[in-house]
């Protein structure tokens, strides 16, 4: 199957690429580079470096290839860079969803699956958080852009051009870029620990969050490579449906390290929400998935390989 | 007060200046002029011509005036048009908001009033719909835009920067753009009336509206000019509280008409709402407003003037 994959040289997209190339897909890549690495590009895709918000850039791709889904995961994935560039946040988030919603139409591709995330939640008040919740107060930049794209999407499909949104939650595991310390609470967490062992986190430790290991979420992608869909369009949950606490991960990085790790709490980060956990049972009913990394591990072996390199 | 009126050509931009104007105020207006038209500009306003998603455009006006409110009405405001080129729709409906809340925080302007749209609520299950009604589903771009320009106003919004997102329902009266056949139910059929003396109704008859005439809307901006805000953001409806049937509205068109007009069914266009008509009663309680012009008056004495022309 020929795919496109945006947001190729990313955390999410990266790891799906390498997965899809081993089952023997045509994959065609395409990545600003503004976040994801070049490194990070798996060998035998086609990579195009460009923008997904630049109409040419797609142009050129979709006139050369003849793909049969697309992956949109590409995109500016900090609710804290939305607020210091909140355009760059709208074109990377939402103008591209549009050009590439465009285009797919254009080029009869018949499916599209696109990275959204469960801030458009915002400070949801039925715990854990459902697909079918709906008074939707996204609390950062980002958030309003990722929940337009979801809107663009539900208005545009059909059952020629079917689509599903998947709301992620916070997702963890390795390649996740270490060098970025604005996205990913893990992995901020993990370089600030790494490289001066002390751990400095923004806002509360009582704050609590849905960890979703990158196997996990790569599973749950490639579960929707080949079933029908029974609606036009459906947004998911992809969340392990545990509440953790920021207090209890900082202690489970802290006594999985082989190090002293000291901790200091500072001043909260704008939009950034109080404490959210989702629901899965929607996208485990629909497609049979489960998430399978236990929290435990996938931090104990997520410590143990970075503290080796 | 030194007011910025952006679509200041348009039907509603271009009589609040002229109110405004009146009542001694100093406005400057911008406007593209690609769909008002320079003629609406009142004298006495000092115009720009350009784009409100252009970051220089409004560089140039921030820098020359200090601003104490600003009245964000520029906007490509029809579904309809929305479908045929969603990113100039994206353009001149969020990034134009997210641009003026940029500047009027660098220029420390206190108050902002956003012209959003009853098409953000979608089919709305409960009538007459209320501002604190939640799900809602866009279905067109025009509606996902205005939507996400509301919630960058709400995350925006505080003490020293307070904005209004006011949701108007189908605003009707002298001043409408008769040339543009996508947007305005009424002006759409008056314009058809004039010309063909047959009406098409693109849909069903059965279909119904809140209409609300340009008179209320200029008197529900204008009682936001001075009276404090209890909350740093607020939405309201501005509508007349009342559901009328297109049908019904085609009927009253005719019988104030001194012609013998015809009309006949087609299909809907994309995105149409079946039917809607809003509460009032927030904007009541908060600013002591009620619409004043009844459906019959304003229909009767519209045709009137149309027809005399």
């Amino acid at each position: 199957m020929k795919i496109l994959i945006t947001g190729i040289a990313g955390f999410v997209g990266s790891g799906l690429a390498k997965e899809l190339l081993g089952l023997g897909h045509d994959i065609v890549g395409v990545d600003n580079l503004s976040n994801g690495r070049i490194q990070n590009v798996p060998v035998g895709a086609d990579f195009v470096k460009g923008d997904c918000h630049d109409f040419d850039t797609l142009k050129v791709l979709f006139e050369k290839h003849s793909f049969q889904l697309v992956y949109h995961l590409a995109g500016q994935s900090s609710g804290e860079i939305s607020f210091e560039n909140p355009i760059y946040d709208l074109e990377s988030n939402t103008t591209s969803t549009l050009h590439l919603i465009n285009f797919c139409k254009l080029f009869s591709v018949p499916k599209m699956i696109y990275a959204s995330t469960m801030s458009v939640y915002g400070d949801a008040e039925e715990l854990p958080v459902s697909e079918t919740y709906t008074n939707l107060i996204p609390k950062s930049f980002y958030a309003v852009g990722k929940l337009a794209s979801e809107n663009y999407l539900r208005i545009n499909s059909n059952k020629n051009f079917q689509t599903v949104a998947l709301r992620f939650f916070n997702i963890y595991g390795p390649g996740q870029n270490l060098e970025n310390l604005k996205q990913g609470m893990v992995s901020i967490f993990l370089a600030q620990m790494i490289k001066s062992r002390t751990i400095t986190i923004k806002g509360s430790g009582e704050r609590f969050r849905d960890f979703i290991h990158i196997k996990d979420v790569i599973e749950a992608l490639k579960a929707l490579m080949f079933k029908d869909y029974k609606e036009d369009f459906k947004i998911y949950n992809i969340c392990s449906g545990q509440p953790t606490k920021v207090k209890n991960l900082i202690s489970l990085l802290e006594s999985s390290s082989s190090f002293k790790i000291k901790h200091q709490y500072t001043d909260s980060t704008p939009g950034d929400q109080f404490g959210i956990y989702g629901s899965y049972s929607a996208f485990q009913r629909d497609f049979e998935w489960l998430p399978k990394v236990s929290f435990d591990d996938g931090i104990k072996d997520l410590v143990k390989l970075y503290e080796k390199d």
